[in-house]
């Protein structure tokens, strides 16, 4: 699983000399392992340490604590991606996920120690481990930040990665379908959301992180938040957009609905952003930077003498819901056959209405291929 | 809000010489200042920084995100606390919260540097921070770990503390009313989770966190785990366990579930599981030691000829859903009037059926006050 991507990342470290390296970035390790641990909530804290990967001489070793190596999905035999395990939670003596951290890095890093600088996401990386680290290996050793060096591999997507992304995109249409079989009238955005969440997780047989937006028009700020107890009126829009997690990846969509029939204003307003995303969608090709994109859409809605939306055209997607390449005013970033993008045109009057539809894309050597499948019509 | 807890920490930090410190972990920063950030599902990824608390000669200076400055709930004007925001989110330029946080602190510190060694949550602290601060603070500047030293000032809840759990107890309440009203034969473990998740959100208005368990008696591992898709029967026994997370606190509570008539050997178990959690509860009193309820509910258990639970007897909750004071075996911590508890026997025959109850408890001056309302009958 994910060999891929540790061959790219080999490859990367190999140019670069670098012959050791931690990771610590969650993401970094599940984009690089498939590891994919469950949201944490806060209320299991019988963890020790957060996941590392030590990375030696082409040889990757996952070290998570024991009640998390069962998210080690399907993980099995991987001859260059070894899996160690150390003890949490114990009732018979203090939780000390910390020193039995240390010990089996300890006991990994000595088997195999190395040689020159070592590559270190600094911005995950506790001053604890790093501590703990210059205790184990030789005096002197020099360190390398690595922070950024995977987002630019992360970009193109592997054949793995779209057909978990395919199977989530799946499920935040199914959230899209729910949303359509209501009658909303009369119903508080946060009922939608639980009727949402509720069929997911039922579809699923299982529990389901759902993000993001579920706003009705009349609000002040209508571009996005979370669901209130705020009452839909027969006219109001409903802005809905939907991440779901699964396979460690993200999905992401968004379509506006109405309870009955919308006002004129907004109903055009609505036609008008459905073209908009198609013109988008129109322009999603290899070659094309992101900003050119982000300029022609905003273009295209001001031309039609609507406010522009405020937020991103869109953004890639994968361990991170929102990713690199950002299709934003100032990101020269040239799109490749391979990523998977959103693209979310939107048009908002505060206080009164809303719309904003939203697709997911593969690009393809040909143009793009839409992922996402939910209705957004009115 | 939570003027108490700063003024525990500001004595504690004065003792000990320590005139300025680095708060990094997000649960003493809760506890420290109310802060009440949304439970992240890893869909907002517009995150420049994690939330840090500055401290100097008394004075703390709570330093977020700009998108995260609502969350500081009720904040308002703190004499000893004051709260700075940072710019996370744009689109005008890649986002750069990191250099963005770091000019930041030079502010607040420069502003006031103070002196002697500083103190660290090395354990959430990263080097990529640390390494900022050192750049900020005088050449040769001293730091001490601090990690563990709210955990003993974190046991004893305050006034404002207890108002809270109260409030969210309440909610867990709910949670069991909602599966007690329940048909549950060949409903599946998901179905019911949803339906208390949706009920709870509904009441709430909002979204709102929920853990912990709901497993079917003939599962293997029928203590705890999150539902899945397993079919109830009509003689099956189901423990649901839920936390919800309101203020920035957690619940907890536990109970098992018939969709009918247990077998007179589970319901023979009920009841002795009923008698040891009423039996627990009459223990809990300022002086008693945590291991000392641990010793004598197993010692109730086993002395009625059934397998004794492998699990806690209970634990502290507050900002994290499991702390201190944990009632297991080693611990020899006494319990203070001020600690809220949780106390949860059970017994399980793995693949057939299990039970476990509990209760919230908040030590008094004369013994404890039972927090939690929810029926925990057959």
């Amino acid at each position: 699983m994910h060999a891929e991507q540790r061959q790219r990342t080999r490859q990367r470290l190999e140019r670069a000399g670098i012959r050791r390296a931690i990771f610590a970035d969650l993401n970094s390790i599940k984009w690089l392992t498939g590891f994919n641990p469950p949201v944490q909530l806060g209320t299991n804290f019988f963890l020790g340490g957060p996941p590392l990967l030590w990375y030696v001489d082409g040889h990757f070793t996952l070290i998570v604590l024991d009640g998390h190596a069962g998210s080690v999905e399907s993980f099995g035999q991987q001859p260059d991606c070894s899996l160690r395990t150390y003890e949490g939670y114990t009732i018979q003596k203090p939780i000390t996920g910390g020193p039995n951290l240390a010990a089996l890095l300890k006991e990994v890093i000595g088997a195999r120690p190395g040689s020159g600088p070592i590559g270190v996401e600094e911005r995950s990386f506790t001053v604890y481990l790093r501590e703990t680290l210059a205790g184990i290996v030789e005096r002197g050793a020099a360190w390398q930040p690595i922070d950024d060096w995977l987002v630019p591999l992360r970009m193109v997507k592997t054949a793995e990665e779209i057909a978990k992304l395919r199977d989530n995109f799946a499920l935040s249409d199914l959230g899209h379908g729910v949303v359509r079989s209501l009658s909303l009238t009369g119903m508080r955005e946060i009922d939608v959301w639980a009727e949402i969440h509720s069929a997911i997780q039922r579809h699923v047989g299982g529990r389901m992180p759902l993000g993001n937006d579920c706003v009705v028009g009349y609000r002040e700020n209508n571009i996005g938040g979370w669901p209130g107890d705020l009452v839909i009126g027969e006219t109001d829009s409903l802005i809905v957009d939907l991440s779901t997690l699964q396979h460690g990846y993200w999905s992401d969509s968004c379509a506006t609905y109405y309870a009955s029939k919308p006002g004129e204003e907004q109903a055009r307003a609505h036609r008008m952003i459905e073209e908009a995303l198609a013109f988008a969608i129109s322009l999603a090709r290899p070659g094309v930077l992101a900003n050119e994109i982000d300029r022609q859409v905003r273009g295209f809605i001001e031309e039609r003498g609507y406010p522009v939306y405020p937020h991103h055209t869109g953004h890639g997607v994968g361990v991170t819901g929102h990713e690199e390449p950002r299709i934003v005013p100032y990101n020269e970033v040239p799109l490749q056959a391979g990523m998977v993008i959103l693209l979310e045109p939107g048009t908002y009057v505060p206080g009164r209405w809303g719309v904003r539809l939203e697709d997911a894309l593969l690009i393809t050597e040909e143009g793009a291929e839409v992922l996402t499948t939910h209705a957004k019509g009115m």
